[in-house]
């Protein structure tokens, strides 16, 4: 399951001539090809990302259709501005001051989930060549529009504290030294995606400062910080400088991501393109969608919904910490207090993308940590996402887990590596 | 109302030396302008282009909503594969059969819309420079994408019976004698916005040939085919030609805009590209309104709404021809048999543009043709859309709008042309 075999192309073309030149970077990620393995009842899946929307209290989402249809129909059902529904956006910038964000609602911006708004700002900012800064590892959807848009992606290194910023200035300085344009610093700061770590609240304003030294926007992408299982994570860097910081939001994992409602709050002139940027791409962001969510807000108890989901998710994160400690002792894990992911390292000499179809053959499935690397990097982890599976079923797929990786190393104590 | 005074930032910026070199072909639309005009309820809005969804049946809503969240909620709200649901491409090809399409349920993929669909295809067929063949007019949204691409948009001579295949090649050999690179044709066959004009049979049989012999891949965009007044339109492009056609449709014009669900039917090396590009762009389309949707095709009588509609807007056509036989009958106007749209030509002086400052003044806003051209034309045109206001206030409105016409002809007569 390489990504030149997934990336073949199995019909003939008869417009192969005729492709744009950034058509040659769209990959088949290594996310998607694992969709097709979740859906088989036998496989424990460990890899997807999804939210437990069986979780949801759906009564809720009937009460807010039903209260949207008595009321709005014609407005849900019709055309709506580029920029979003503007109850939707005060609504939005309410739940950002949980994060210490005081965002004006003429700056927030509704998108078709936040993966759209990180495609527009891309698209925005990135010529060909121009430098991302990104986490290592970092999250595989961002890795992919950057490099669909030609840019040069720079990982910087990154521990249990998040993005190391004596890294990140190293990396600025050599970029530049070398003659490179650096746009964006892209970074998931509570509970990462994929590595579940959160950016420490000292090294938040030393980023912040850097960026500001080296004039580069920082794209700051939160879908999880609401699901803490501890604390609340350190205030946003959005929440310290109102015009350095891109800031993106969704519902796809308090509420449901089915629905497609993300967000961005940006400094004014961005967020003027932006708009622009999204109504030529869509027209205008789905109006049922936007109001439906309006409406749920309004009339349900929506942080009962959120300290729900934070107890759930809590509850298996708990089960999968215990299950790499009794099956993977050898192993390290990070140790995530929010979010749906922990990030394993597997001993010297292992492969997590060759030995995944030895892994789906023994029933559980999981995303190799080379999905999160734009350099080939990422050959000695595994990601593993706790939040889509029962609390029960982390453990049996985290347990297959264990089985194949001792098979390997056993095999690779017999004969040596396979390389 | 210029596109200058609109597009100006009204915002400082400080990112402005880090945009990408196609930012600057982000303009503001002027149908994106009049859509405030629209919100004040004195005015009588022939601008838009909206639906009228106040004909829309919503307790069939209310049951395809209320039988999805029974059965499948899971499903509905969780994120779903990024060509589409697979129920919904089947029910798609059903549909499409009505317009003489033979298409294949593993070539369709599901778009936020129609225009996301454009979207994607531009972006992954054009490159700076590349020539887009389109009607003159065409539709706003689609001269705002190809801009947006840095394409070269060039507008072919189109009359009542659609595009002149014989300036059609005419365009092409001009083109190809400059070196220029031709990808793609787009097209309205069917009503087209704004002209509402239909290609004939007869041409459409000359266009795909000429397509063919020039290595041009045709896109057709068909939201309206299904909204004929009298006859059905010929069959679509599509029908006779499966490698040479990629064919757009949308649930926009005969269900709800709110819901964003449009549909792509590509060759499938191109559907292939395409769905990679949406995974990267948006990671899936809106579970929820595709099978919504899905649910509504399944359980309710979808074909009686469209003949609905069928009756209302052809109700509304007849007002507006009427009216403009009435009011103004010196100007030429097209006489669309089905879609949203006449297209007039004002008298020679007269600029649409310029006056429709004091239309609003007259409260009745309408859409300059100026919209419509990528190349500065249209000042003499004016598009009128009919499908949203009732047929009384089409009437309203044609009568305003011709009292404005009337002065400025007088203004002209008496002070000359203000050129």
């Amino acid at each position: 399951m390489t990504e030149t075999r997934l990336g073949q192309a199995t019909n003939f073309d008869s417009w192969k001539h005729a492709y744009a030149k950034r058509a040659e970077n769209l990959a088949v990620s290594e996310v998607r090809a694992l969709f097709s393995v979740v859906s088989r009842p036998e496989v424990v899946s460990l890899a997807g990302g999804m939210p437990d929307v069986s979780a949801m209290d759906n009564d809720a989402i009937r009460s807010a259709f039903d209260s949207l249809m008595s009321s709005r129909p014609q407005y849900a059902l019709q055309y709506g501005g580029g920029q979003g529904d503007l109850r939707l956006r005060e609504q939005i910038c309410q739940i950002m001051e949980l994060d210490g964000v005081h965002g004006s609602v003429e700056d927030v911006m509704i998108t078709t989930g936040s993966q759209h708004a990180l495609e527009l700002i891309s698209d925005l900012f990135l010529d060909q060549g121009d430098v991302v800064l990104v986490e290592s590892p970092s999250y595989v959807g961002a890795v992919g529009i950057f490099r669909h848009k030609e840019a040069h992606i720079e990982h910087v290194f990154t521990d249990h504290d998040g993005l190391s910023p004596d890294a990140l200035e190293e990396a600025v300085e050599r970029l530049k030294a070398d003659g490179k344009r650096i746009k964006l610093l892209y970074v998931v700061p509570n509970f990462a995606n994929p590595s579940g770590v959160t950016l420490s609240e000292e090294r938040r304003q030393r980023v912040l400062q850097i960026c500001r030294d080296h004039g580069i926007l920082i794209v700051e992408d939160n879908p999880y910080g609401l699901l803490y299982f501890e604390d609340q994570p350190p205030k946003a860097l959005r929440a310290f400088d109102g015009d350095g910081v891109v800031y993106l939001g969704s519902f796809s994992k308090i509420l449901s991501p089915g629905l497609r409602v993300g967000y961005v709050l940006a400094p004014p002139a961005i967020r003027e393109k932006l708009v622009l940027a999204n109504e030529s791409a869509i027209l205008s962001p789905a109006t049922f969608a936007q109001m439906l969510v309006s409406e749920y807000l309004a009339t349900c108890d929506w942080q009962k919904q959120v300290a729900d989901y934070r107890n759930l998710y809590r509850t298996k994160r708990d089960a999968a910490l215990e299950a790499v400690r009794q099956y993977l002792p050898s192993l390290h894990t990070t140790e995530p207090a929010g979010g749906f992911f922990l990030w394993l390292t597997l001993p010297e000499g292992l492969n997590s993308k060759e030995m995944l179809p030895l892994a789906v053959t023994e029933l559980v499935a999981y995303t190799p940590g080379t999905a999160f690397f734009g350099d080939g990097r990422g050959h000695e982890n595994i990601r593993i996402c706790f939040s889509h599976p029962t609390a029960e079923n982390v453990k049996v797929g985290i347990h297959r887990l264990a089985n194949v990786i001792d098979r390997q190393i056993e095999l690779l104590e017999t004969f040596g590596s396979s390389k």
